[in-house]
């Protein structure tokens, strides 16, 4: 194809031609637009807990908390997608920061939202008006189109990660946002949100609401129950029968209890312990990932070159790019990744040596 | 249609041949065949718990358990069904008794089956091998082709309610049987059972079980949760926010975590709690059900008559049947019906006077 | 179990007290509650069409039709269900006659319908104002609570098979019944009903109409159509391509264009085509058909029976009953079944000889 | 948040900071981020049919075509996408052309595509080893990883337009490409391809293949079915029927037989037909879509701008810009957009003018 069999001429005035009527031709960008396997731009690439939380304490003193800015988040930018401000192509991650008795204004928009807290606590974040208490280990949802805010009911300042399709929702241009309340329109600051007390109780629903609802609607996963369920699967291989994905390996994921799919359209959050000294499978998978380790700590394999990774650490995987774990001692991590957009759109594969694809 | 217009005797020929062929005319069953309303053949009935429970005693010293008759379960003959042992035309109940260190062998059958316990416990319910507790308060699960045998590991007898699809499956020819072993499999007492170790986490689902199951993973529904999620409900009514299904009517339903839907794909299991002194709106709707009193006592208007109902008491509500229920002091009340065949079929409708039929 | 072990006179006092108490214990019940495989009490049977036909003009010389009586339809009445009106546990068959210019009025209900027919032409069947035309080998559809009455707009007679859930929505007690116009809504004779030109195009949903639908919105399915997609699998079968379901075995399920599922939720329908010579595999299904010969002749196996089948003649196989075909020339039949009904609830079980249990 | 409170120095020392350690602060970016309505970076655009034919009869006399190429095709390019080669952020399209007797060779890749073709015939493209003939106002399909190429079986040179999901799979990094046969493995000619044999008969699904697909299984969509639909729905609004989607607009969507929901998992398939002088709503619509006048002449107004469309024009309608037809005489018009992934993912929205959000 590369070869002109034709006069030159006639050839550069069709690739202007190409140019000035807002065309591109297919041939000279095949291997780029439709790569062998798929070929991020985004980089596997670790961000250090103590730099984030360092850089958003001096964010704490220095930069007011308010209406416009509307977050004192700040966003981790992947070096292969410099300029953007995003994780991976899909996912935005953020370390945010709430001083003490500080708010965070109430706003709603489509972007689909978490907290999850790897360390402190004192915040509530409002939902719709229910105030969740936001503590160590918890993940806490704010989908699409509820407002919320949050507030330090604290002398002390809490640091927490917020994970958003923002990138997915900003490249598909899906994104609406509306201001709200500038304080919080609940300040109580209750143990258990609403939401928990109607919807946290295992295999029991409320008749009161039997129509399904595309994100769920339990707006705090906690920690006790989160760790709860890894221990009894660890349990359980010790005891021989079939818990964990692989040996040492407990997994969970967070579902919505009126579906037991994903919490949220866009986003997939789960929980990963391994046991000392175990070794997940090398992994191939379609769609980017971000962890954060949440105790412990361990290695982490990316592509060809291997981190230590401990309490806070985050790590992104883009597309493709094959990750593998090793845990020195206890070793937990919380990941979230894009994997509803791959699997309702039929994309999902994933490959472990010595497999096939699946 | 039916003055005949023609001779008799050619018409009376008619009929006969009808007969002789195998056949039979509509015009003559139509009324019958398709009424305007449901017109269940079954009756509103209520079976008296101390009654039960005497006969069941008695039944325990008098008639032994083993291969063969495989239960020491007495079932509830509804007075609109005679000769069949069937409580509703879809559902059994029967009251199972096991004396003290008697065992149910196992055996496993196409029909879903659960138990409920309104009282005792020293019984372990062994399903697949996942030997599990039964008490006071408790949904236990056995769905379809699984194995299943019970155990009483004490001094004492203990009785429960046994639900099952018998007559449904009877009547449309689906139901497979088979014998298991002797003795239960695991005769181990656990308090929990590793499928509650499992999948007995609200909201966390093990990424090792991904696939949907058609009927719930989840062997026991424990009492302490339903009474928490039922208090929490009202709870909420008092601070004036939705959770109820009408004044002073909490209820949940028993769901399959993997779906958010029914516990098995026939049988559909509830709680309802009624503050002391609330009332029900006066219902009709498609389907059969049985309820038991698990706590309390109030009244059940079934039709035309009322009837007043204390823990452990037993009533059926056929198909269109109109009921309501008027607490005295609190009130607790297990229910199981029909619902999901009705709902996957395509014949809900409910009727509650002064509204839609919807 | 049945050896008693305790004095008789307690014992025949609480068998007594049993059936005072409205009970009846499992131990003596389960053989026949519980069998091994499915023991249907209906039978496989024939019915011949030219008997079917000649009692069918008998009635339309001596039976008039009108309000009450609703439809000359004379239904198959199973021998193992003698007194029911029934052709298996949940699905009714009748032959329905119309002479020439009589009218059915029109009314709806609960109850699934379709009729399919084996001769003749002439009738139009009014669904909901919609006048569809009725023709050899066509599947004409009248969904639950849909309006239809049918008119005959020539000077001869018509008959035809009607299919109904009758039997299922009385055993659950789910039947609503209405009466509508004495008269057909619409007069009219088009050559295509509305439905048809709205639904009728393959691959092609109207985007005014993009709710899905419990029951197919199309009305009528065209023999052209059916006889085109059959002769299509053979043709391909004999270039070497998947397309048949075994050798010399042609068959399509008509569907709902909505869902790709079945055209109702409680009955499905096909049709089959053997070549001549072909003979299917020996089947045990879970669930209850009825068949009818549309054209050709041959031989069916029901159990332990073979019964030669010629043009109109219908047989209905029992649950798990196994049956066989076999064409003596080119060998086409409708059938229609409780599939739906088995598959929506877990039921759903296939044996072939040789073969694992699917 | 914007009115610095501490020292110049330390707040410059900490946006250098963040840009060191791979942080952006989303508090200068909120606006851009998430913009109260979407705020596409792609822009309305119209491309000539005269111009792009020209431009692929002068390709096709320069260019070969042949492996590592793969096409001549030369793809739209959005002004607000420069450098992409994307016509849409989610969407590739473009003029496909092929010379007399010239072949492009087979392959397969994770990206969907289908083919429209505004006239000419002559070309087949093989699907899986099904040849496809393809011919003017037919819609062929390539779901996702199906081996298919394309060879021109006359002396004529035929053109088509293609459409890809190239942005979103790029974006999203799924994408998988594998190189097939260097000639089309099926070199026949068929009017009719397998894939219609077995798929074409609208309500009628093969027993052979009831699992449901994710990409339609029928390969073509007929030109002479799309307009009998279309013809069928202005006729029924003329006779007073609901069938059109507002007064003189008739529209349908092609849709997979096996579930009747979109032919591919990220693309939507369309076609519209306005009465000559009809005029549509002005709608916001979330997604972005390429449309194609197929036949006839009209208006098109794309925001604050209208143009004058005929034959063979394409235009590009970003996300929420606002679109309105206007029909000089019969207008008929292809169109596919990112449909499937809005809805799937949650962010449908529509809005007209003096109507609510839907």
């Amino acid at each position: 194809m590369h070869e002109m069999q034709n006069d030159e001429l006639a050839l550069a005035a069709l690739y202007r031609d190409f140019e000035a009527n807002g065309l591109a031709p297919l041939w000279t960008q095949r291997d780029d637009l439709m790569p062998f396997t798929p070929a991020p731009v985004a980089r596997a690439h670790v961000w250090r807990w103590d730099a984030l939380f360092d850089i958003a304490e001096r964010s704490g003193r220095l930069v007011p908390i308010g209406r416009g800015g509307e977050r004192r988040a700040i966003g981790l930018v992947n070096p292969g997608l410099p300029g953007t401000g995003y994780a991976t192509p899909t996912l935005w991650c953020a370390i945010q920061y709430l001083g003490g008795h500080e708010t965070a204004p109430e706003h709603r928009h489509s972007q689909n939202a978490f907290r999850f807290v790897v360390e402190g606590e004192g915040v509530w974040t409002v939902v719709n008006g229910d105030p969740v208490r936001m503590s160590r280990g918890d993940l806490l949802l704010t989908p699409g189109w509820n407002f919320h805010g949050h507030h330090n009911d604290t002398d002390n300042p809490m640091a927490w990660i917020d994970g958003l399709d923002i990138p997915f929702s900003s490249y598909t241009d899906v994104g609406f946002f509306e201001f709200g309340s500038e304080r919080v329109t609940d300040e109580a600051s209750p143990e258990v949100s609403r939401s928990e007390r109607l919807w946290g109780h295992a295999g029991l629903r409320p008749i009161s609401a039997l129509d399904d609802k595309i994100s769920s609607p339990l707006a705090a996963y906690r920690w006790a129950a989160t760790d709860a369920a890894l221990t009894e699967q660890l349990a359980l291989e010790d005891e021989g029968y079939p818990a964990t994905i692989e040996q040492g390996h407990a997994a969970v994921r967070y579902v919505n209890p009126t579906t037991g799919g994903d919490v949220m359209p866009t986003i997939r959050c789960e929980f990963h312990r391994l046991r000392a000294g175990a070794q997940t499978a090398l992994r191939h998978e379609v769609g980017s990932s971000v962890w954060q380790v949440f105790e412990g700590s361990g290695r982490v394999t990316l592509g060809d070159e291997e981190h230590r990774v401990g309490t806070g650490d985050l790590f992104v995987v883009p597309s493709w790019v094959p990750w593998m774990l090793s845990a020195d001692g206890p070793f937990d991590l919380f990941r979230f990744n894009d994997g509803p957009i791959i699997d309702r759109l039929g994309f999902a594969r994933t490959y472990l040596p010595g497999q096939d694809v699946t």
